[in-house]
């Protein structure tokens, strides 16, 4: 504890065969640190076993040696491969003692269900020797939290919907109490869109200075550019006044290409500026297949804005949904900046959107010819005034040409909704 | 080494402060275990660090300490943030040292792109002495491979499409080279959508005893059930016939759930099944909002069966594109067995395929109702001579009612296609 200062830092154990063994990726791990980010708690490191109770001990003895709290996940469940409450109390040297609480609550939800409880269900509601319970509000397993090596250890179960409702409704609180005033880490994260991450770079260099704070930093992840705000503080008030004072500097240098903080999606800001302008939009899909009318209705309560998508897949439906003229499909093919316009314009006659989306485009790995090759993306933007069309070429896979061709779209949607009054 | 038996283990070790803090999920060390799994190497553990020199050279010497393979991603790029070139050097014992043939390439790289190469970019042609280069060519970190401690050590770069291009171009080879064929391991996959995991386990339970082999287990994620095969054998030939004695009576045990293997996913069984008959499918969407166009569109070729698909968001979308009568929606509501059918119908009608799907349900967070509760979803299939409509009852949130209804979708025209002849 405090090899990096005095605030409370953390360790993740993920437990699993499946997830060592690559069938499965491990989403817990990363969840948990994001939500340990979010009230100050950094994370040093992710470690992951498999369903082996010697490799879980020696990983649970390695983390309590050099962090002040640990979060292990999964292998809580009722099988013999679930080997979590063993590996622990063993680390602990306590033994696993029956918590009758836990056995009640258990052989009540199978009496809801109206289920047989099985003898493999028992196992539990065992939990090493005073170890206090976490509530699981949807599932059989209890977690449970307790001190090992002068280290807090909590055990949640692995699915991510169990995990994560115990996460927030226990142990950020419990986890709050536990910090001190005297080490306050905040993050805030801006997130970009559009140009290179060089660009970018060049525009805040002078804030990414070793020693700074608060730390700046850039991370590029499926397009998206963000920009890291980390500080460190006395005081929460202190804290945000800090990151504060950074982000407006960014903000600043950056401009428009900013879209959204802290996790927000592009497709949550085009919906939030869209809604909050009374803006409806329609989408014509061709290459993207249905990933951006997807990622809009991600966002709840986007029925207020989203009216209708059309994935043309074929010339038939181009011709006979969004009404694009046979003749310009025939002239300059269902890949060309002509039919991209159609689309948008087609879909929003339709459904008489103040704007619409049109794409088409090869995402490949088939269907190029010399003229028109793998990653050739025609977006079209279509309001009640005028339809402008860009050329795009992307690169890489086909999925890749897709998430590229649907967040470039989104932008355009959400550059245009700026450019009205709310 | 050999702690598990006397074959190759292998560990992974991913490096990036945004990964152990949350901002980013891992999903190199999965995939890159997969990898291995599939020429018989399995993992025991993964760990991710921040980037820190001591942390990482802490964990490599750990990891060389008891597994003959170590695979390292990220950390290899041109800033000062990325520290494996340094760590690695320093676990080995070793200095770091230009490597000309890789500076000679990045300089050309750079040429090419009509850019100015960096000083820092010259860090990335240092590699610790002795080691050998690994090409990367789509970026311009290369990787390397040195000996520590007795065991194989790579470095591959963190962006995926690099990371997956180099392993399968150059370290599988490798790595077959150094199995032995003595210990051969494989792994089959078995796919299955449908009924829970209890019915599952209930059929093919005398098959998961301990010390069998090959070795039975279930794996449930994201809907689908898994049954996975594992195999150790003392020759190729050997493995595939013992896979296949098994996969033979898993199948027959599990019957039509059964949709794939090693990976497939549903949406690759349907345009599959689609494709083989020569079927043409169109879709039309409500809750999910595009998702299963989306799944569709995601497989290569199929266009060769997907017609369209329309996500009638608005009432009017319904209505307008899908001629879903005016009456039906007033008097049933959007969320109807008869808006799913007429849903249904009307794209079927519109693009003359074969088959059409109509979904229609409450995603939520809100929309709900006390006779139409969060997660009721209607499903109906539509071919030229009957409707089917499913209603279902899904729980969880936004995101697991849509995947749920979207893959229940693509089931039901999966079983439909089947029975088709080919």
């Amino acid at each position: 504890m405090g090899r990096r200062g005095s605030g409370l830092r953390a360790e993740v154990i993920a437990v699993g065969t499946e997830l060592v063994q690559g069938l499965t990726t491990d989403t817990n791990s990363s969840w948990i640190s994001s939500r340990l980010a979010a009230i100050g708690i950094p994370t040093d490191f992710h470690t992951t076993v498999a369903d082996d109770v010697a490799d879980l001990e020696q990983a649970v003895r390695q983390a309590v040696s050099r962090s002040g709290l640990v979060v292990v996940s999964g292998g809580l469940g009722p099988t013999a491969d679930d080997i979590t409450r063993e590996a622990l109390a063993r680390a602990a040297g306590r033994k696993l003692v029956l918590h009758q609480p836990s056995l009640d609550i258990i052989r009540e939800r199978f009496a809801r269900w109206g289920r047989e409880m099985s003898e493999n269900n028992r196992s539990q509601a065992l939990l090493p020797e005073g170890a206090s319970v976490v509530p699981n509000a949807h599932g059989t397993a209890p977690g449970f939290a307790l001190e090992i090596a002068g280290a807090q250890v909590f055990a949640l179960p692995g699915p991510p919907h169990e995990l994560r409702a115990m996460m927030d409704d226990n142990l950020v609180t419990r986890l709050k109490r536990m910090q001190t005033e005297s080490a306050v880490l905040r993050l805030r994260r801006i997130h970009c869109f559009g140009p290179g991450e060089s660009q970018v770079d060049q525009k805040i260099r002078h804030l990414m200075i070793p020693g700074r704070n608060p730390a700046v930093g850039l991370l590029v992840s499926n397009y998206v550019i963000t920009v890291k705000i980390a500080v460190q503080a006395a005081s929460e008030t202190q804290a945000d006044g800090l990151i504060a004072g950074t982000e407006r500097e960014v903000r600043e240098l950056l401009g428009d290409i900013v879209f959204g903080a802290d996790g927000e999606t592009l497709a949550d800001a085009v919906a939030g500026e869209l809604l909050k302008r009374g803006l409806t939009i329609a989408v014509a899909e061709s290459c993207t297949g249905g990933l951006i009318a997807k990622l809009l209705t991600d966002v709840p309560g986007i029925s207020g804005s989203f009216l209708a998508g059309v994935v043309s897949y074929s010339n038939d439906a181009k011709r006979e949904i969004l009404k694009v003229p046979e003749d310009v499909l025939r002239t300059d093919g269902a890949v060309s900046e002509s039919v991209a316009r159609a689309m948008a314009e087609g879909v929003r006659e339709r459904t008489r959107a103040d704007v619409a989306i049109g794409v088409t485009g090869i995402a490949g790995p088939t269907g190029a010819t010399p003229e028109k090759p793998v990653g050739l993306v025609y977006i079209a933007l279509a309001d009640t005034k005028h339809t402008q069309v860009r050329e795009c070429r992307f690169h890489g896979s086909r999925e890749r040409i897709r998430v590229r061709s649907a967040l470039a779209a989104l932008d355009a949607v959400r550059r245009w909704a700026m450019s009205f009054p709310v």
